[in-house]
């Protein structure tokens, strides 16, 4: 058997060699400078004609009128994109499979069915969808930047494929993740929201190319902000929509468990049922969130996939029945989760929130955060309870070795290596001990309802909280290799409440300074609090997170609304 | 402290002592022979008035209707049917703890509040409501027959006690069950449904007592069946429900995972989220099902319980939306799994609801099971997990010994001692392995569903079948100790399936004759058919499950209202 690093430099030169010469940059315009704002490049660099950006930088929304209407047809729009996705690439890494010839015929197919029938094949018609690389489309490889994947060729579609592609939708790209998805060191400390893997690399930052996209679906934080996809679908356990949501600042949307199906994806931990990942999706406005999430559920998955919930898109939840029909709405904001302090632009970017609501007319209290530690310790611990021997029976196949690991090769940037202590993976526990583990996990869950529930003697609304407002990290997108803590993310993947991620602003280096040392709450908070610096954050997209309850998706998507418009008040003032 | 023996039987003895004199039954009127059917002994003891014995021949419509009108008040219901509960105990030994001053407090509160306001308290108000052993009521025991547990009063309600109590109900007696819900015994044989446990002792069959009531909500099979209670709730993590419906001749609803709160009982097993138990209604009619389900779903569980799904009670879907408005339904009959083949009386059940819905214009086609076996064995793996250190962790704390058991009381029935082979319990296996199992479980899920969606090429109504008709076991109530297989039961909670038992007929000696032996699948289905015998079931209730899909329970009581009504048809000519 061929050793893991030639399989891996062979699959990235055969990705190289897909990249079509006419839609190569120019070496002037891939800046040299690690810092770099990349985003606008796709604008500037001229391989994209006029109206080439003028549907890259349509929402949803107008891109599916226009190829309903056959404005636009599908081929030109899934061009303009996939030219858009593959400069996304260049600049930033964040693709995997790459099948322009495919896709383009799949477009033109759509294309025909428009013109013969008059009408469209489905409410997504003609629309290019990218994919974060675990969900399986026939005929294209998942290896999920594990080496021993690389050949992998996926018999079937996933069944979220099957949806997207009935309804009308072009998947056009598969995109860059973590090799495991997440990195897991020890058995408390969980490192998530990296993206890097021995495959393909690492996916940079597109605001900062110093900092990191965030993952594991960093590649479709990433790309997604370069506009090289208007919808793009990603995978949360832990964060892994959220944080490169926020990183790259899109909007991303994790729901409930099974609100979205998963069955036919490629996974690690497979069989970890106790906190599972979910599917979400990411775009650049509202309207792609919730057309997704809509056109999804209409589908009725619960009839492809066991573990998909029977629960209908409700019209009447996302005309907040349950929430006073969205007037006077009360929201909490957590300004820190009583482990780590954000840094200064996190804050100014809730405080942006908490004035916009107030001068839209809503209520905002505070949210008193509850054994947050614990949530994070006990989500931890599960992951951690058989994940040694996951990972070990998937890498020995080809000797590749798990990250963080002993032998580190020259390519991976040293800001990825993480210390010796943390390279001990703990041996599974029994299952005894993990049942143990899902008592707490429940008693954890049932507390924190009640917390929720008993804000109604605060709101003032006769409801508890509508909807919590909350940082998706203690940070903006950081340094390649400093994203050490997921806290801010995972408890709602404890809670599994439907969480919503918000672009607010960016680090404005004259703005968002340093503040003064505050009383630590340990060694994380001021490790973290001394890694900020206004001038190394320049540019990082600042976001929050909307938190509402489990299979609430409708009502959190009409709140996201509800901040989302109240913030271009404040924006524009 | 003091040994499990006398703890056990101090219990037992404060149970007898909190029967009133005046509800014990004359020692004639307890029948000596085993066989007895003494479901009509409530009618001929004389201990019931006329009123009493209308009251508690009602069904729980006409008991709501009248209670809510104020022309029976809910003290002379409550006692009535009290007192029915009482002398059901002294004939089956159905029940656990007794607390009748406190009911019928309770009950003259209920009938105040509607004096004085003119309103009832809740869509239940003054119904007497029993519960299983397990359901948490504050201030009252629930040491689930573990002799540990016996003095651990509850310090609050469960949600769902809470919830039924804010609707108006009278909880007024807790219901038998066997030590650890269920009987493991190894790896691969599974033992559920029978009623036995060192406290309380065993429940007999009403129809029959040299039978098992079937369990591990056997007391309120046994119950329900002998009219001591109109409405009861038990709990289902294998059968558990259905068994004693079915061998009791009650209706009993498994309703999908999380559709009723089930936070705050008593467990055992806890932690064990695989294949997790669920709590749901035992009713003579399928009015108190629908009821029951209704009025907890209508109080949004989901804000009192994180387990508990989102998603309301949906007059579309009890409408059969999904089923063509219940016009021409297409049912599948699964006559035998393809492991034990079933009694003749319950291939008669079967028959006779064929019959019934082909008359009433339905279809009517067989189902074909597939992998029955494999669902059978990961969920027996499932449980063995961890099961072994979960059972000694509680009955270490006295000392009372697992059931099957290695030392023998000598008051418990030869016939529940099981064979020495099955005493040993599998040690635990690792939390890695559980996720295997957990893997094979969601692709035998995936391949059922396909099974079913796949008969859309069979009905001819454009839908996949609507609901299969299958036995609730392969057998109809059996002699203590004899009920000795649980795949017609558990493979629905494999699958998650909405299962609904409905009863049919009874065994009649003179038809349901022993046929001559099959092509025996293998041994056990072998031993199945040797222990038939018509005169040992004579009486014995004969049901059916009624299956639908995962979260559908609107629509499994809509059918079954359907498959009820075409049998009262087929009953009477």
């Amino acid at each position: 058997m061929t050793g893991w690093r030639t399989i891996a430099a062979n699959k990235k030169a055969q990705q190289r060699a897909l990249i079509p010469k006419e839609w190569t940059l120019k070496q002037a315009d891939i800046p040299q400078k690690a810092e770099t704002d990349v985003s606008r490049i796709p604008e500037t660099c001229g391989l994209l004609n006029e109206r080439e950006l003028q549907i890259t930088n349509s929402d949803v929304t107008e891109l599916l009128q226009k190829l309903a209407t056959g404005e636009w047809s599908s081929l030109s729009v899934t061009t303009a994109f996939y030219k858009r996705a593959i400069i996304a690439h260049q600049l930033t890494n964040c693709l995997t499979e790459i099948f322009i010839e495919r896709a383009l015929a799949r477009a033109s197919e759509l294309d025909t069915i428009l013109q013969r029938t008059g009408a469209v094949a489905g409410p997504l018609h003609g629309l290019p969808v990218s994919l974060k690389d675990q969900i399986s489309v026939k005929g294209l490889e998942s290896c999920m930047g594990y080496v021993s994947w690389v050949g992998n060729f996926a018999d079937s579609n996933s069944v979220l494929t099957d949806i997207l592609e009935n309804a009308g939708a072009v998947i056009f790209v598969k995109t860059n993740i973590p090799q495991t998805l997440m990195v897991i060191s020890h058995i408390i400390h969980v490192r998530i929201g990296r993206n890097y893997n021995h495959v393909f690399g690492r996916t940079s930052n597109p605001y900062n190319r110093s900092l990191t996209s965030g993952g594991s679906s960093g590649g479709e934080g990433a790309l997604i902000a370069m506009r090289g996809s208007p919808l793009g679908v990603g995978s949360d356990i832990g964060g892994s929509i959220r944080i490169p949501a926020a990183f790259c600042g899109t909007y991303g949307l994790r729901p409930s468990y099974g609100r979205v199906p998963y069955a036919g994806c490629v996974n690690s931990l497979e069989g970890q049922d106790s906190v599972p990942s979910v599917l979400g999706p990411f775009s650049n406005s509202l309207a792609g969130i919730k057309t997704f999430l809509k056109t999804v559920i209409d589908a009725q998955p619960w009839l492809k996939d066991p573990l998909a919930v029977r629960k209908r898109w409700s019209d009447d939840e996302y005309n907040l029945a349950d929430h006073g029909n969205g007037e006077n709405l009360c929201f909490a904001i957590m300004w820190d989760d009583g482990i780590i302090v954000p840094h200064p632009p996190i804050i100014r970017g809730l405080e942006m929130v908490k004035k916009a609501l107030l001068d839209a007319g809503h209520k905002v209290i505070d949210w008193k955060p509850s054994k947050h530690a614990e949530m994070h310790k006990c989500l931890g611990d599960i992951w951690a309870a058989g994940a040694a021997d996951d990972y070990s029976a998937v890498t020995a196949l080809v000797g590749e070795p798990v990250i963080p690991s002993m032998s580190l090769e020259s390519e991976i940037p040293v800001v990825d290596i993480i210390d010796n202590v943390d390279t001990v993976i703990t041996p599974s526990v029994s299952a005894y001990q993990l049942w143990q583990m899902h008592k707490k996990k429940r008693i954890l869950r049932e507390e924190y309802l009640q917390l929720w529930e008993n804000t109604v003697r605060m709101t003032g609304t006769g409801r508890a909280v509508d909807a919590i407002i909350a940082p998706a990290a203690p940070y903006t997108a950081v340094p390649h290799g400093q994203n050490k803590t997921g806290q801010y993310t995972m408890v709602w993947n404890v809670l599994d409440y439907s969480t919503l991620v918000i672009p607010v602003s960016k680090v404005d280096s004259s703005i968002d300074l340093a503040k003064a040392p505050h009383v630590f709450y340990n060694e994380d908070d001021k490790t973290n609090y001394d890694i900020y610096n206004p001038v190394h954050f320049a540019n990082a997209p600042i976001t929050v997170q909307l938190v509402g309850r489990t299979l609430e998706e409708e009502a959190v998507i009409a709140m996201g609304e509800i901040v989302d418009t109240a913030l271009k008040g404040v924006k524009v003032a």
